[in-house]
């Protein structure tokens, strides 16, 4: 990690129900100073972007693995540059980014996990999910869109799903961008300032936004009871856009590192194919 | 059911794990026989079928139910024809039909249920897996094609995904057509006798036959940890054929009543539109 120390570790979330969302921070950077560090942060994120996208091709050789990045967040948070910044570097194709609107007719016609299991990462890639299955217990649970019930049953559908992904070799890691409803505020008067942002400006953004605090409970909930040993969840403080970034890139680069992918033993006997016996 | 008494409950696998595979029959008949009652027999099938027809169109109005019917069975046990004489006069817009063969490439690369979810029946629709993914704990058992720990993780995965079908309003029936290794043997001998059957053999098929007994304890074990309230296991004696389709229509006659499918209400006043207001 270079010159730069720090810990993501304490933002994971416990697997023993023990959480409360108001105790982890939107702004924390370990002591880190943006102004002071500029030059070893911007470092260590190239570095890590180089490792990754390394370990990327050694995951996709030897095609025994997967990797499934979950992003959640209220808007603004970031998650879209989170992907750009981290992932920027990784072989595209080896690395599928599926983004999760409003579900079709069609897909509300299946469960709700059967349009997330169809993109789940096969063996050899890297999956990140902007959004996911998650918006199934937080968007719908704020608005009432199912009953008290059904959001119940789908915590516990949730972790069997995940586990049957980890048990074929998907290593899951979810992580929700914590921003303060301050910061969306300014964030969201950014966009409306600048005439080159507005069209990322949507005025129902705002009836979302009245409904923080639902949001806040629900996501409490959330990863409360699916933050599991096999798919743990992580709550990055996302105001510091370039400590997120630090954070989320060395808990891929070491995530995958630990999964230690290995280019594949060749089929065939490379002595019997001298380069020079290629005419 | 008219002037012919039979009870298919007795097939169905007890949910307490208390079950042997070879207390079930392969050829009972309740008393029935097949020429004093072939007419009342014939009678009762095709009332079942156009009563399955008429369900099937109440259930695809409705749009809010499913139903799930899961045929496994050993070669030459008559999946193909149950599918037929059953569900002979349904809509076929209606009813998907999905054979499983041997997982491609694609689908090794991810979960053992990704390819099965795909094709879980949405709303409104009868879905028929000819093979399913119990063959993933039962070929890929008897010829230990996966570790046996991680077999073992598949029954709940298994379990886990039905309850996810079953919460999302999918009733869910399975059926082990149930033959004895003898009956197998006069069918495939029948399949050599006869020219226009031949394109049914295939010489590998007995080296699964060679396996049966194998076969016998995987489905046994499959169906005593398989089969749950919410779909639940049936080992229908299969080497009476008349007895057969009787049996499984009925099952599903009773099923979809008990679904009670419900043509949707209107969402205009039809006082509003008089027949004779269309011009």
């Amino acid at each position: 990690m270079g010159k730069l120390e720090f810990d993501y570790t304490k933002y994971r979330v416990p697997t023993d129900g023990a959480f409360s969302l108001a105790d982890f921070s939107t702004d924390d950077t370990q002591g880190l100073d943006e102004e002071r560090d500029e030059d070893d942060a911007k470092d260590l994120l190239d570095d890590n972007q180089k490792r990754l996208d390394d370990l990327q091709e050694r995951l996709f050789a030897e095609g025994e693995q997967s990797l499934l990045l979950v992003l959640q967040a209220m808007d603004t948070a970031g998650k879209d540059s989170t992907i750009r910044k981290v992932m920027g570097d990784v072989n595209p194709q080896g690395c599928q980014v599926t983004s999760f609107k409003a579900p079709s007719k069609e897909e509300l016609a299946h469960d709700f996990l059967w349009r997330i299991h169809d993109h789940a990462p096969p063996k050899g890639m890297i999956g990140i999910f902007n959004r996911s299955h998650y918006e199934d217990v937080l968007i719908v649970r704020v608005h009432g869109w199912a009953s008290p019930e059904v959001i119940e049953q789908r915590y516990g559908h949730i972790k069997a799903f995940e586990k049957l992904l980890a048990d074929h070799g998907t290593r899951i890691i979810k992580v929700m961008l914590n921003v303060s409803k301050d910061y969306q505020r300014e964030r969201l008067r950014r966009r409306l300032q600048r005439p080159d942002k507005h069209w990322k400006f949507n005025p129902g953004d705002l009836k979302e936004r009245a409904l923080w605090d639902d949001y806040m409970a629900a996501y409490e909930i959330a990863l409360q009871r699916c933050s599991t040993d096999y798919a743990p969840w992580y709550v990055i403080p996302a105001e510091n856009r370039w400590f997120r970034d630090l954070i989320i890139s060395q808990l891929l680069v070491d995530t995958l590192e630990a999964m230690n992918p290995q280019f594949p033993e060749p089929d065939f006997d490379p002595a019997d194919y001298p380069p020079e016996s290629i005419t």
